[in-house]
């Protein structure tokens, strides 16, 4: 106990990155085995220490880790939530910044090709170090109930994509399904997208979209 | 740099609370003086140092800072974000977790009386210590936000309120009017409410309510 002093023990502050992507329309999340103790060789989110000396905010931590560790830039990342306590890292009391990225599937394949990452189905998880699988269930979780009233799940699709598209992706990551007219009036309401160019196609012409910046926060509810 | 060490400097891991309230149907918050440097004698959150020691979490750091600094439990606490960098607290670099705390007004009026903390209009803020003006509006945008699509804005009324009280305090903090019967009819959809008991009124009964849990997170938009 060290009550009586004025300097405690300062606990461990780490960022990990929830990187998720649409594969065959069910969520993925990119996991890599661990180089070092603890959890040596299990599977774990990429994420590493803040380091005083050079990350301007966690978020740039987060930036680095995707960076060093897989040489890669997401289309989008925001934070999620902290998570902590005396139990979820051996190595002593600690606080994981959660961090919620977001792209296209197929921008993902090299690195899965060249064993930088392996891809895994959200819903269907091995034991991972730390408590990273609760981690990507609250990732997770913040991307469901975020694409209700955003327009955040276009961040997986490819920069233009079309309105059916962005649906299958809202039905895939919610499991709601849609009236096609209801869900283009109501992501249109949003004002989030912007008209690039029309996509010819034999049947009938697609407009394409891109996302319009910034992301709208605090939009319509698409699954009403 | 440290660079070729595998150990770094640890930052600093704070926890601030933002304690909302609606006096006057516009926001408040609960501020007191600083009683040590830095920013001695400065308006600012409620907060204070994670202790490995004592705390199973952050959020029981944001309760264990309330009780002791205000003797007091808020009726609704979350997460609200992390803010974190080299230059937001002169000590070094360091993380704050943000917790939104909301109660109803007339509940924190005895702690101002006896001059535990003061209660200040979010939108007329003086210049407080560290960065506390942000994490303020942090969380105020988080509660307008969530707002939109839950029941939270009832945290600011008594255990037991009525329909139209809920609408006014939803009125207050997101500063969209609303039609009542939409209003009525929207919040009722959401599931959050139940039914306590009648209240006899001269003119008209009225329907008292109390928060269902868990309050619901991901429900309609009620802004539409």
């Amino acid at each position: 106990m060290t009550k009586t002093t004025a300097v405690h023990e300062r606990p461990i502050l780490t960022v990990d990155v929830a990187l998720l992507a649409l594969i065959d329309e069910r969520l993925h999340v990119a996991l890599a085995p661990r180089a070092t103790a603890p959890f040596k060789g299990r599977l774990a989110l990429p994420g590493g220490y803040v380091r005083v000396d050079e990350d301007a905010d966690t978020e740039q931590t987060a930036r680095r880790v995707l960076r060093e560790k897989l040489g890669f830039e997401p289309a989008h990342l925001e934070q999620a939530c902290t998570e902590s306590g005396p139990a979820r890292d051996p190595r002593g009391w600690s606080a994981s910044v959660v961090y919620l990225a977001l792209h296209a599937a197929d921008a993902l394949q090299p690195l899965a090709d060249d064993g930088r990452i392996s891809l895994h189905d959200v819903e269907a998880l091995p034991a991972l170090a730390f408590d990273h699988n609760r981690l990507i269930a609250l990732a997770a979780q913040r991307l469901r109930a975020k694409s209700a009233y955003t327009s955040i799940v276009a961040h997986l699709l490819h920069d233009e994509f079309t309105i059916p598209q962005v649906q299958a992706a809202f039905e895939a990551v919610t499991g709601h399904r849609m009236n096609a007219a209801n869900f283009r009036r109501k992501i249109l309401e949003t004002g989030a997208l912007k008209e690039t160019r029309i996509v010819p196609a034999a049947y009938r012409p697609a407009q394409a979209y891109r996302l319009a910046e910034p992301l709208t926060d605090f939009g319509q509810n698409l699954a009403r």
